[in-house]
């Protein structure tokens, strides 16, 4: 029996995306963004989501560029800080102790102790609603070496990320290996 | 050390949408998607991108209208299997058995048996390169009482959703409880 639960933004799984900017002055700036994810395959690019009044919507508008940063389990703490605390009156790298480290492709920084960052030019800007949608073209990935495998590709079992989940506002960590896509449902 | 890989469509954790529509004669499909995720909250609105070439792109044309049905641990096969086939040439429905209910509110179909159905009519498409984004506004959730809470609320932990990482094409459940959002990052 299904039941209605009304309009609703609650999808599984939700990302953790820690979205890097720099101001006009060249400050360094993090913000914790849920509403997003991969929207093309070429030019591979990702969407981002941002309402007008946070401090990275101006900085996005201004430099035209962003990084991703996925957060691992050790930084959950961190991640979550940042979507809690504005650019506007902070400075969230010194009050984590986090380095932004100058992208050299793109004008934003990337964290350097998260495992996983992805540089962006912006190509697109859509008004929505109340959130604005940014795609960015995803010009290079930067992965930490403990964040990588054998084979020199990221390794998501090293990189250890996370999820939130928009119903309970709980973040819950990535579970057991399940099998092989585009195999395991080949036998229908 | 940070290993450049180039530019990719890799992030974490990436979602495994199972897209309902009808085509013009009316004959429901489903397609297993994972570029997208929420992107607005005022009118609430998902993103999807899909190819041209897909059999959803040109119902989703026609009918203006979709169904994310959010696949549980027990449909992992089902759902990589809406990934493999294509609704032009196979009937997906009959091959799984699973059963089409046309919503209430958009002229699009969910999957019965699947707990977690989001129905959604199109706002804005946006031409991007090799996928075209839609833009859904979110008119109502369904959800199965299996998948849902003592609140009445859904529950991702009965819902047991799962994720994708394009960088390995592996599927993988989700973990444990971290903590609440918007909280523990607070004593910084």
């Amino acid at each position: 029996m299904k039941k209605s639960i009304g309009a609703n933004t609650i999808i599984y799984p939700t990302p953790v995306f820690v979205i890097g900017t720099y101001d006009k002055s060249g400050k360094p700036n993090v913000m914790t963004a849920s509403w997003g994810g991969i929207c093309c395959s070429v030019p591979p690019s990702v969407a981002i989501s941002l309402r007008k009044a946070t401090y990275t919507f101006g900085n996005i508008m201004e430099q035209k560029a962003f990084t991703i940063n996925i957060p691992s389990l050790s930084h959950v703490k961190e991640a979550d800080y940042f979507g809690i605390a504005t650019g506007k009156t902070t400075d969230k790298f010194s009050a984590t102790g986090l380095t932004p480290v100058k992208s050299d492709i793109v004008n934003a920084p990337y964290i350097k102790e998260f495992l996983f960052n992805l540089e962006c030019k912006v190509i697109h800007t859509l008004e929505i609603g109340l959130h604005t949608q940014f795609i960015g073209e995803i010009v290079d990935i930067k992965v930490d070496e403990d964040g990588l495998g054998e084979t020199g590709l990221p390794d998501i079992e090293k990189i250890k990320p996370f999820l939130y989940d928009p119903g309970s506002s709980n973040y819950y960590g990535i579970g057991e290996y399940l099998g092989k896509a585009f195999s395991i449902g080949e036998s229908f």
